[in-house]
Protein backbone atom coordinates (compact mmCIF):
# COMPACT_ATOMS: atom_id res chain seq x y z
CA UNK A 1 0.00 0.00 0.00
CA UNK A 2 0.90 3.61 -1.19
CA UNK A 3 -0.23 6.89 0.82
CA UNK A 4 -0.50 9.86 -1.84
CA UNK A 5 1.80 13.15 -1.99
CA UNK A 6 0.38 16.42 -2.68
CA UNK A 7 2.56 19.66 -2.79
CA UNK A 8 1.24 23.04 -2.69
CA UNK A 9 3.34 25.69 -4.87
CA UNK A 10 3.73 29.43 -5.67
CA UNK A 11 5.39 32.64 -5.52
CA UNK A 12 6.17 34.56 -2.02
CA UNK A 13 3.03 35.60 -0.29
CA UNK A 14 0.43 33.79 -2.56
CA UNK A 15 -1.28 32.64 0.79
CA UNK A 16 -0.12 29.04 0.39
CA UNK A 17 0.55 28.08 4.16
CA UNK A 18 -2.74 29.91 5.22
CA UNK A 19 -4.70 28.09 2.41
CA UNK A 20 -3.55 24.82 3.71
CA UNK A 21 -4.44 25.52 7.28
CA UNK A 22 -7.66 26.17 6.02
CA UNK A 23 -7.80 23.56 3.53
CA UNK A 24 -7.33 20.76 6.14
CA UNK A 25 -9.23 22.20 9.28
CA UNK A 26 -12.35 21.66 6.51
CA UNK A 27 -11.19 18.72 4.78
CA UNK A 28 -8.93 16.66 7.43
CA UNK A 29 -11.30 14.40 9.28
CA UNK A 30 -12.98 13.55 6.58
CA UNK A 31 -9.87 11.94 4.54
CA UNK A 32 -9.64 8.33 4.26
CA UNK A 33 -5.95 8.02 5.65
CA UNK A 34 -4.04 9.82 8.27
CA UNK A 35 -2.47 12.85 7.06
CA UNK A 36 1.15 14.72 7.25
CA UNK A 37 1.78 18.09 6.92
CA UNK A 38 5.16 19.02 6.39
CA UNK A 39 7.16 22.02 4.47
CA UNK A 40 10.30 22.85 2.66
CA UNK A 41 12.89 23.57 3.29
CA UNK A 42 13.00 21.71 6.69
CA UNK A 43 10.63 18.95 7.63
CA UNK A 44 13.31 16.94 10.25
CA UNK A 45 16.23 18.06 12.39
CA UNK A 46 18.81 17.36 10.07
CA UNK A 47 16.53 19.62 7.25
CA UNK A 48 15.95 21.80 9.60
CA UNK A 49 19.39 22.58 10.33
CA UNK A 50 20.06 23.33 6.95
CA UNK A 51 16.64 25.88 6.67
CA UNK A 52 18.59 27.70 8.81
CA UNK A 53 21.97 28.24 6.72
CA UNK A 54 19.65 28.88 3.41
CA UNK A 55 17.00 31.62 5.11
CA UNK A 56 19.66 33.39 7.69
CA UNK A 57 20.19 37.19 5.92
CA UNK A 58 23.64 37.20 7.54
CA UNK A 59 24.43 34.67 4.30
CA UNK A 60 24.74 37.24 2.27
CA UNK A 61 27.55 35.64 0.00
CA UNK A 62 26.36 32.42 -0.29
CA UNK A 63 26.64 31.58 -4.18
CA UNK A 64 23.91 30.43 -6.33
CA UNK A 65 24.86 26.75 -7.05
CA UNK A 66 25.79 26.66 -2.93
CA UNK A 67 21.88 27.73 -2.31
CA UNK A 68 20.72 24.88 -5.18
CA UNK A 69 22.63 22.12 -3.47
CA UNK A 70 21.40 22.83 0.11
CA UNK A 71 17.84 23.13 -0.96
CA UNK A 72 18.31 19.57 -2.77
CA UNK A 73 20.39 17.93 0.36
CA UNK A 74 17.71 19.24 2.98
CA UNK A 75 14.99 18.05 0.24
CA UNK A 76 16.59 14.71 0.23
CA UNK A 77 16.54 14.04 3.58
CA UNK A 78 12.99 15.39 4.22
CA UNK A 79 12.30 12.49 1.65
CA UNK A 80 14.29 9.65 3.17
CA UNK A 81 13.55 10.65 7.00
CA UNK A 82 9.81 11.77 6.30
CA UNK A 83 7.96 11.38 3.07
CA UNK A 84 8.95 8.45 2.23
CA UNK A 85 8.50 6.35 5.48
CA UNK A 86 4.37 8.12 5.81
CA UNK A 87 3.65 6.99 2.27
CA UNK A 88 4.96 4.22 3.01
CA UNK A 89 2.65 3.34 6.11
CA UNK A 90 -0.75 4.85 3.27
CA UNK A 91 -0.54 8.19 4.93
CA UNK A 92 -0.87 10.98 2.63
CA UNK A 93 1.36 13.51 3.23
CA UNK A 94 1.46 17.43 2.16
CA UNK A 95 3.83 19.01 1.68
CA UNK A 96 4.42 23.00 1.39
CA UNK A 97 6.70 23.23 -1.55
CA UNK A 98 8.66 20.81 -3.36
CA UNK A 99 11.02 20.20 -6.25
CA UNK A 100 8.96 22.98 -8.50
CA UNK A 101 10.28 25.89 -6.11
CA UNK A 102 13.62 24.52 -6.35
CA UNK A 103 12.95 24.45 -10.54
CA UNK A 104 11.45 28.38 -10.48
CA UNK A 105 13.81 29.79 -7.63
CA UNK A 106 17.06 28.38 -8.11
CA UNK A 107 16.41 27.30 -12.06
CA UNK A 108 14.93 30.13 -13.58
CA UNK A 109 15.35 32.83 -10.53
CA UNK A 110 19.10 32.31 -10.56
CA UNK A 111 19.72 31.43 -13.89
CA UNK A 112 21.03 27.46 -13.20
CA UNK A 113 18.88 26.44 -15.63
CA UNK A 114 15.34 24.32 -14.98
CA UNK A 115 16.96 21.14 -16.54
CA UNK A 116 20.29 21.62 -14.51
CA UNK A 117 18.71 21.87 -11.24
CA UNK A 118 16.06 19.32 -12.00
CA UNK A 119 19.40 16.30 -12.83
CA UNK A 120 20.53 17.47 -9.09
CA UNK A 121 17.18 16.93 -7.67
CA UNK A 122 16.27 13.55 -8.90
CA UNK A 123 19.13 12.50 -7.28
CA UNK A 124 18.03 13.68 -3.90
CA UNK A 125 14.86 12.13 -4.09
CA UNK A 126 15.71 9.26 -6.32
CA UNK A 127 12.57 10.52 -8.27
CA UNK A 128 9.60 10.75 -6.30
CA UNK A 129 7.08 12.90 -7.68
CA UNK A 130 4.04 14.41 -6.26
CA UNK A 131 0.36 12.90 -7.05
CA UNK A 132 -0.94 16.29 -7.49
CA UNK A 133 0.14 19.93 -7.31
CA UNK A 134 -1.59 22.61 -6.05
CA UNK A 135 -0.14 25.94 -7.81
CA UNK A 136 -1.78 29.16 -6.16
CA UNK A 137 -1.09 31.92 -8.85
CA UNK A 138 -0.41 35.69 -7.69
CA UNK A 139 1.37 38.14 -9.37
CA UNK A 140 4.88 38.64 -7.46
CA UNK A 141 4.31 42.28 -7.61
CA UNK A 142 1.19 41.61 -5.35
CA UNK A 143 2.78 38.29 -2.95
CA UNK A 144 6.12 40.58 -2.09
CA UNK A 145 3.63 43.46 -1.04
CA UNK A 146 1.91 40.64 1.13
CA UNK A 147 5.04 39.66 2.57
CA UNK A 148 6.40 43.21 3.31
CA UNK A 149 2.94 44.02 5.55
CA UNK A 150 3.14 40.70 7.00
CA UNK A 151 6.44 40.69 8.54
CA UNK A 152 8.20 44.44 7.91
CA UNK A 153 12.00 43.71 8.33
CA UNK A 154 11.77 39.67 8.85
CA UNK A 155 11.68 38.78 5.28
CA UNK A 156 14.15 35.81 5.24
CA UNK A 157 17.02 35.89 2.20
CA UNK A 158 15.32 34.76 -0.61
CA UNK A 159 12.09 37.02 0.37
CA UNK A 160 14.57 40.11 0.24
CA UNK A 161 15.30 39.62 -2.94
CA UNK A 162 13.86 42.30 -5.25
CA UNK A 163 10.94 42.36 -7.58
CA UNK A 164 12.71 41.36 -10.54
CA UNK A 165 14.39 38.01 -8.84
CA UNK A 166 10.36 37.47 -8.29
CA UNK A 167 9.53 37.37 -11.39
CA UNK A 168 12.17 35.78 -12.91
CA UNK A 169 10.95 33.13 -10.51
CA UNK A 170 7.24 33.37 -11.62
CA UNK A 171 8.08 32.98 -15.00
CA UNK A 172 10.17 30.01 -13.89
CA UNK A 173 7.02 28.50 -12.57
CA UNK A 174 4.90 29.47 -15.84
CA UNK A 175 7.40 26.96 -17.53
CA UNK A 176 7.21 24.25 -14.79
CA UNK A 177 3.11 24.54 -14.92
CA UNK A 178 3.79 23.82 -18.74
CA UNK A 179 6.12 21.00 -18.60
CA UNK A 180 4.42 19.20 -15.55
CA UNK A 181 0.38 20.43 -16.72
CA UNK A 182 -0.53 16.74 -15.91
CA UNK A 183 -0.22 16.90 -12.21
CA UNK A 184 -0.43 20.34 -11.74
CA UNK A 185 -3.59 22.20 -10.76
CA UNK A 186 -3.68 25.99 -11.09
CA UNK A 187 -5.64 27.78 -8.62
CA UNK A 188 -6.32 31.73 -8.74
CA UNK A 189 -4.81 33.11 -5.81
CA UNK A 190 -5.90 36.71 -6.18
CA UNK A 191 -9.34 35.93 -5.57
CA UNK A 192 -10.98 36.22 -2.19
CA UNK A 193 -9.86 33.94 0.43
CA UNK A 194 -12.65 31.98 0.88
CA UNK A 195 -13.02 31.45 -2.68
CA UNK A 196 -9.35 30.38 -2.65
CA UNK A 197 -10.40 27.38 -0.15
CA UNK A 198 -13.17 26.61 -1.94
CA UNK A 199 -11.52 25.75 -4.95
CA UNK A 200 -8.67 24.15 -3.43
CA UNK A 201 -10.98 21.68 -1.74
CA UNK A 202 -12.95 21.00 -4.79
CA UNK A 203 -9.98 20.00 -6.34
CA UNK A 204 -8.69 17.90 -4.71
CA UNK A 205 -11.79 15.84 -4.44
CA UNK A 206 -11.94 15.99 -7.93
CA UNK A 207 -8.50 14.97 -8.83
CA UNK A 208 -8.27 12.56 -5.85
CA UNK A 209 -11.78 10.87 -5.18
CA UNK A 210 -9.68 8.15 -3.53
CA UNK A 211 -8.81 11.06 -0.58
CA UNK A 212 -12.61 10.49 0.91
CA UNK B 1 47.34 35.01 -15.65
CA UNK B 2 45.95 32.28 -13.69
CA UNK B 3 47.37 30.41 -10.86
CA UNK B 4 47.81 26.34 -9.70
CA UNK B 5 45.40 24.23 -8.05
CA UNK B 6 46.61 21.55 -5.93
CA UNK B 7 44.44 18.80 -4.09
CA UNK B 8 46.04 16.27 -1.55
CA UNK B 9 43.86 13.20 -1.13
CA UNK B 10 44.01 9.81 0.62
CA UNK B 11 42.03 7.45 3.07
CA UNK B 12 41.27 8.92 6.91
CA UNK B 13 44.55 8.72 9.13
CA UNK B 14 47.13 8.72 5.72
CA UNK B 15 48.68 11.82 7.59
CA UNK B 16 47.84 14.69 4.10
CA UNK B 17 47.36 17.64 6.58
CA UNK B 18 50.92 16.81 8.55
CA UNK B 19 52.79 16.06 5.44
CA UNK B 20 51.02 19.52 3.93
CA UNK B 21 52.51 21.58 6.72
CA UNK B 22 55.84 20.17 6.92
CA UNK B 23 56.13 20.00 2.79
CA UNK B 24 55.11 24.05 2.94
CA UNK B 25 57.36 24.45 5.66
CA UNK B 26 59.96 23.77 3.29
CA UNK B 27 58.92 25.02 -0.15
CA UNK B 28 56.67 27.83 1.34
CA UNK B 29 59.50 30.10 1.22
CA UNK B 30 60.82 29.07 -2.59
CA UNK B 31 57.36 29.51 -4.37
CA UNK B 32 57.38 31.70 -7.09
CA UNK B 33 53.57 33.15 -6.06
CA UNK B 34 52.10 33.58 -3.15
CA UNK B 35 50.14 30.37 -1.77
CA UNK B 36 46.89 29.55 0.20
CA UNK B 37 46.20 26.64 2.22
CA UNK B 38 42.38 25.70 2.72
CA UNK B 39 40.53 22.01 3.26
CA UNK B 40 37.18 21.01 3.31
CA UNK B 41 34.69 20.68 3.60
CA UNK B 42 34.88 24.13 4.77
CA UNK B 43 37.23 26.65 3.48
CA UNK B 44 34.85 29.50 4.39
CA UNK B 45 32.13 30.87 6.50
CA UNK B 46 29.26 29.31 5.29
CA UNK B 47 30.85 26.08 4.06
CA UNK B 48 32.51 25.76 7.52
CA UNK B 49 28.74 25.76 8.67
CA UNK B 50 28.31 22.88 6.45
CA UNK B 51 30.76 21.31 7.92
CA UNK B 52 29.61 21.16 11.44
CA UNK B 53 26.46 19.66 9.90
CA UNK B 54 27.99 17.26 7.86
CA UNK B 55 30.79 16.17 10.51
CA UNK B 56 28.30 16.16 13.48
CA UNK B 57 28.07 12.48 15.38
CA UNK B 58 24.80 13.65 16.53
CA UNK B 59 23.55 13.87 12.85
CA UNK B 60 23.53 9.99 13.00
CA UNK B 61 20.15 10.19 10.57
CA UNK B 62 21.40 11.70 7.45
CA UNK B 63 21.04 10.24 4.44
CA UNK B 64 23.52 9.23 2.34
CA UNK B 65 22.44 11.73 -0.01
CA UNK B 66 21.95 14.56 1.76
CA UNK B 67 25.31 13.96 2.77
CA UNK B 68 26.92 13.54 -0.59
CA UNK B 69 24.73 16.90 -1.65
CA UNK B 70 26.18 18.85 1.69
CA UNK B 71 29.90 18.30 0.53
CA UNK B 72 29.10 18.89 -3.22
CA UNK B 73 27.13 22.70 -1.41
CA UNK B 74 30.55 23.10 0.98
CA UNK B 75 32.51 23.20 -2.03
CA UNK B 76 30.48 25.26 -4.51
CA UNK B 77 31.06 27.79 -1.68
CA UNK B 78 34.82 27.29 -1.42
CA UNK B 79 35.25 27.34 -4.73
CA UNK B 80 33.08 30.06 -5.75
CA UNK B 81 34.26 32.36 -2.40
CA UNK B 82 37.65 31.06 -2.21
CA UNK B 83 39.73 29.32 -4.91
CA UNK B 84 38.50 30.65 -7.84
CA UNK B 85 39.44 34.36 -6.61
CA UNK B 86 42.64 33.00 -5.71
CA UNK B 87 43.85 31.46 -8.75
CA UNK B 88 42.17 34.22 -10.72
CA UNK B 89 44.69 36.47 -8.88
CA UNK B 90 47.46 33.83 -9.85
CA UNK B 91 47.88 32.31 -6.80
CA UNK B 92 49.01 28.61 -5.75
CA UNK B 93 45.56 26.91 -3.81
CA UNK B 94 46.59 24.39 -2.30
CA UNK B 95 43.37 22.07 -0.65
CA UNK B 96 43.16 19.48 1.65
CA UNK B 97 40.65 17.35 -0.04
CA UNK B 98 38.40 18.08 -3.22
CA UNK B 99 36.09 16.52 -5.57
CA UNK B 100 38.03 12.72 -5.56
CA UNK B 101 37.12 12.35 -1.78
CA UNK B 102 33.23 12.94 -2.63
CA UNK B 103 33.51 10.56 -5.47
CA UNK B 104 35.85 8.05 -3.15
CA UNK B 105 33.33 8.73 0.14
CA UNK B 106 30.06 9.28 -1.49
CA UNK B 107 30.65 7.49 -4.81
CA UNK B 108 32.29 4.34 -4.04
CA UNK B 109 31.84 4.42 0.31
CA UNK B 110 27.97 5.33 0.01
CA UNK B 111 26.97 3.21 -2.65
CA UNK B 112 26.21 6.47 -4.78
CA UNK B 113 28.22 5.75 -8.00
CA UNK B 114 31.41 7.73 -8.51
CA UNK B 115 29.40 8.26 -11.81
CA UNK B 116 26.62 10.31 -10.24
CA UNK B 117 28.71 11.84 -7.47
CA UNK B 118 31.02 13.28 -10.26
CA UNK B 119 28.04 14.37 -12.08
CA UNK B 120 26.17 16.74 -8.89
CA UNK B 121 30.37 17.99 -8.33
CA UNK B 122 30.31 19.28 -11.73
CA UNK B 123 27.12 20.96 -11.01
CA UNK B 124 29.38 22.51 -7.86
CA UNK B 125 32.42 23.11 -9.25
CA UNK B 126 31.63 24.54 -12.82
CA UNK B 127 33.86 22.04 -13.94
CA UNK B 128 37.02 23.23 -12.04
CA UNK B 129 39.39 20.54 -11.28
CA UNK B 130 43.20 20.77 -9.49
CA UNK B 131 45.88 20.77 -11.73
CA UNK B 132 48.28 18.28 -9.83
CA UNK B 133 46.55 15.76 -7.05
CA UNK B 134 48.61 13.84 -4.41
CA UNK B 135 47.08 10.98 -3.94
CA UNK B 136 48.46 9.30 -0.07
CA UNK B 137 48.07 5.84 -0.12
CA UNK B 138 47.74 3.82 2.86
CA UNK B 139 45.92 0.53 4.07
CA UNK B 140 42.70 1.41 5.52
CA UNK B 141 43.33 -0.30 8.28
CA UNK B 142 46.42 1.05 9.37
CA UNK B 143 45.07 4.64 9.06
CA UNK B 144 41.97 3.81 11.10
CA UNK B 145 44.86 2.62 13.78
CA UNK B 146 46.59 5.91 13.58
CA UNK B 147 43.64 7.50 14.12
CA UNK B 148 42.39 5.90 16.98
CA UNK B 149 45.40 6.39 18.49
CA UNK B 150 45.58 10.40 17.71
CA UNK B 151 42.42 11.18 18.89
CA UNK B 152 40.60 8.55 21.22
CA UNK B 153 37.29 8.76 21.33
CA UNK B 154 36.54 12.14 19.14
CA UNK B 155 36.32 11.00 15.88
CA UNK B 156 33.81 12.74 13.17
CA UNK B 157 30.74 11.22 12.00
CA UNK B 158 32.55 9.69 9.05
CA UNK B 159 35.76 8.81 10.84
CA UNK B 160 33.54 7.18 12.78
CA UNK B 161 32.53 4.02 10.29
CA UNK B 162 33.70 0.58 10.21
CA UNK B 163 36.61 -0.47 8.66
CA UNK B 164 34.13 -2.09 5.98
CA UNK B 165 33.39 1.21 4.93
CA UNK B 166 36.75 3.15 4.84
CA UNK B 167 37.84 0.40 2.58
CA UNK B 168 35.43 0.31 0.16
CA UNK B 169 36.38 4.36 0.16
CA UNK B 170 39.89 2.56 -0.24
CA UNK B 171 38.83 0.71 -3.32
CA UNK B 172 36.84 3.82 -4.65
CA UNK B 173 40.45 6.11 -4.94
CA UNK B 174 41.97 3.04 -7.08
CA UNK B 175 38.92 4.03 -9.30
CA UNK B 176 39.28 7.55 -9.14
CA UNK B 177 43.18 6.91 -9.35
CA UNK B 178 43.04 5.02 -12.40
CA UNK B 179 40.26 7.47 -14.50
CA UNK B 180 42.06 10.75 -13.92
CA UNK B 181 45.50 9.00 -13.60
CA UNK B 182 46.41 12.10 -16.05
CA UNK B 183 46.56 14.46 -12.99
CA UNK B 184 46.81 12.07 -9.91
CA UNK B 185 50.58 11.17 -8.12
CA UNK B 186 50.45 8.43 -5.82
CA UNK B 187 52.77 8.99 -2.94
CA UNK B 188 53.30 5.57 -0.62
CA UNK B 189 51.89 7.22 2.83
CA UNK B 190 53.57 3.51 4.68
CA UNK B 191 57.15 4.85 4.74
CA UNK B 192 58.27 7.26 7.20
CA UNK B 193 57.06 10.39 7.70
CA UNK B 194 60.99 12.45 6.38
CA UNK B 195 60.51 10.30 3.51
CA UNK B 196 56.69 10.94 3.01
CA UNK B 197 57.76 14.84 2.77
CA UNK B 198 60.73 14.39 0.51
CA UNK B 199 58.61 12.21 -1.85
CA UNK B 200 55.70 14.88 -2.04
CA UNK B 201 58.22 17.69 -2.68
CA UNK B 202 60.18 15.95 -5.42
CA UNK B 203 56.90 14.98 -7.28
CA UNK B 204 55.53 18.67 -7.00
CA UNK B 205 58.99 19.88 -8.25
CA UNK B 206 58.86 17.37 -11.02
CA UNK B 207 55.45 18.12 -12.03
CA UNK B 208 55.35 21.39 -11.56
CA UNK B 209 58.83 22.91 -12.08
CA UNK B 210 56.68 26.36 -13.08
CA UNK B 211 55.85 27.01 -9.60
CA UNK B 212 59.66 27.69 -8.81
Amino acid sequence: MRGFFISFEGPDGAGKSTVLAEVLKQIGPKLKAQYLVTREPGGSKIAEKIRKIILDPENVKMSDRTEALLYAAARSQHVEEIIKPALNEGKIVISDRFVDSSLAYQGAGRNLGIKEVKEINDFATGGLEPDLTLFFDLDPKIGLARIEKLRPGHEDRLEQEKLAFHEKVYEGYQEVNKLYSDRIAIIDASKPFEEVVETTISTIQKRLPELF
